[in-house]
């Protein structure tokens, strides 16, 4: 283990930092938002390179909006290792998500060069610029540009909710007309992302850490149910044909099987739309959300399926039928495992606790992780809270997360 | 039996009235909309009065815009023998609904007249101001009025989607300010209403006329379930307190007891408003409707209790809460016996198949029922449809329905 920094005097500056950040964008009421390419995004990144720049950073952006934060290695040749998080939020999200990762990054970076000067391998830190789908229907705008995995074609045609161009929007912020270097990169030895667990597992299991070995594959499907309108007074019970009578079976069904599996499997109805949606008629048409997650995309598959069959008997005995509309399906996504022992191994060493989980939400770290091998890792959010100004993470457990990405990137760089 | 009206001639008379009285209001594509007190709504108020006038009828509004059309009789102390419907429609309404009960009465006056001259007791042609409720949020205004159930006061303050008051339209219309009579009336003998079914019993049984026995009681509650919002992919099933689950275990429990219950009660969950409503964050507040309805209240009051004290143990397994507010308490009112016992005597000699009936749905004959004898009597609905430009009864019907309610009025007035 590499000389430590003091753990109060890191507290304290990651909680200064994270307030720091979180004034771009803020709302006044703890509330942050930064939407890809806006005044307030684009205040943070000019921000953060700054922050760079005085940390004796080398300073860039790419052409997708991605900031990078170079400190150079002894072997100026060799793969970079890369860590950070996403700048952008939600609306009104709060002042952790994707802000820690960069924070921490930024922290780590200084204080190793601080203490060890230059490591062999180059560090970059990575402020990427996308990650919520928050402004533009597009995710992973940022990692995707660096993999490879989204394309410039991508967001032709696509606008935000005030139908402003994707590529007008990416103009304006100075972007997207080559003055920065393309965003695909090849010399990538791997992404470090800490981030925060946006749910409740760490907290409850009174771990500090989570060393996250997948990401989730997900399914979303819309599923609607046709049955008839009629008058809720005039038709008897045997003549309906009730699409929320089928609705309510069917969502039952759902939630009741995943309740029954004990693989961690979760399946969520979130949203419901209802034709004509009035007290005193009969619904023709009730459109369900249905969102699946699980790390093995064969369970996933055998829950829908198991499922499915089901609906078909159900309609017939209502006289409804069923469409089940597929729009996502996204393979889960391992973290590489050396890291994830790397990770493991100075955990034991220090002394902290940590639980070794999947992420049920999506990250960076799973488009880094089909192209290099990628860590996740965790610290834990008060009541599972996220996406709120609600959302918040203890400075202790703060540091816990900045101290390990310090050795990791000590063990990895130096 | 009296001596009966052609039935072709009848029929065309009774079509080409409803098509007349259709164009008030009209949309050119099948759809009626006549709101209380709207200029559509004046237009055809002022179109009846001419008819009266034409068929010689003493015809007068009151206070509240009901317009009368009388037929004095030999003893004009007598009470009156009072029948018609509503003339207000919903929005986009179709073409029989409360028209065809203004139709016929005024169809069937002529017909006594011209043929048996006066009668002993006074008959009136009423045109019922409104019934549907679908400007203001009051229902049964016109036969509230003059029964003395509807007050005044109780319109002070109540407003229409443009946020017109009510009294305000009612001025502009005329009426409110004591230019009519006061519409409570002292004088009537009974009540008798012709309408569609606006359920597909009839046409189903292959009856032609529906001999109303009760309309329905009916309570109606909005159920709400309080859960616990979360993130659909970070958050364990056993850890959710999921309103949507819980809704849909509740709404299947009601509508799966409605459906075993063999009494004739109707249950319907026809709206659903969920928070946030997005598909993948676990709901924290589900709302639905409920309506129950029967022809006794006891029924209805079982059904309720039985399906509340289930609720209580299904939240209770959810980590749920529930509040159930009633914000509908209508008894069931009997029709009564002697003047159906009279529709039916005339249906079984003129050889028209009838059935006795239930109605689901409300209407002023519930509020004239309160207060004196009244008799509701159906025609079929083509395929139950009502509140639409689909709305549609045939001409045979149309005119069977006539003749009943003419010979009706033959034995009650002559």
């Amino acid at each position: 283990m590499i000389e430590q920094p003091k753990p109060s005097a890191l507290s304290e500056q990651v909680q200064n930092m994270i307030e720091w950040l979180a004034s771009y964008g803020g709302d006044g009421k703890g509330g942050v938002t930064r939407l890809l390419y806006d005044p307030a995004w684009r205040a943070a990144q000019q921000a953060i390179k700054s922050k760079m720049e005085e940390l004796g950073l080398l300073a860039r952006y790419d052409d997708a909006g991605n900031l990078f934060g170079r400190i150079d290695g002894h072997d100026s040749k060799a793969p970079v290792i890369l860590t950070g998080s996403h700048i952008d939020t939600v609306i009104g999200g709060g002042k952790y998500d994707g802000a820690y990762g960069i924070i921490a990054a930024l922290i780590a970076v200084e204080y190793l060069k601080t203490y060890y000067g230059l490591p062999i391998k180059p560090i970059e830190v990575v402020s990427l610029c996308e990650e919520e789908g928050s402004r533009f229907p597009i995710t992973y705008w940022g990692s995707g540009s660096i993999t490879g995995v989204k394309k410039r074609e991508m967001v032709r045609g696509i606008k935000d909710a005030n139908n402003v161009p994707f590529e007008q929007a990416m103009h304006a912020a100075g972007f997207g007309t080559m003055q920065h270097p393309e965003p695909k990169r090849i010399d990538l030895e791997c992404f470090i992302e800490l981030h925060i667990e946006q749910g409740e597992v760490l907290e409850r299991e009174k771990k500090s850490i989570g060393i996250v070995s997948h990401i989730v594959g997900q399914r979303r499907y819309d599923i609607t149910v046709f049955g008839e309108s009629n008058h809720a007074g005039t038709t008897p019970m045997q003549w309906r044909h009730d699409a929320m009578f089928t609705a309510a079976e069917l969502i039952r069904l759902l939630i009741h099987r995943a309740n029954m599996e004990k693989s961690g499997l979760v399946a969520t109805v979130g949203r419901i739309d209802v034709k004509p949606n009035v007290g005193n008629v009969i619904a023709r048409e009730v459109t369900f959300s249905l969102d699946v997650r699980h790390s093995d995309a064969d369970k996933i598959h055998a829950f829908c399926e198991e499922c499915f069959g089901e609906f078909e008997k159900i309609a017939a005995q209502h006289g409804t039928s069923i469409v089940c509309e597929k729009w996502m399906d996204e393979s889960p996504v391992a973290m590489d495992s050396s890291l994830s022992a790397a990770a493991e191994n100075i955990l034991k060493k220090e002394g902290i606790s940590y639980k070794t989980m999947t992420s049920g939400a999506g990250h960076d770290s799973q488009v880094f992780g089909t192209y290099c091998p990628a860590a996740l890792l965790f610290v834990p959010s008060r009541g599972g809270i996220s996406h709120s100004p609600e959302e918040y993470t203890n400075a202790e457990d703060l540091q816990r997360g900045v101290r390990l990405l310090i050795a990791m990137l000590h063990k990895l760089a130096y």
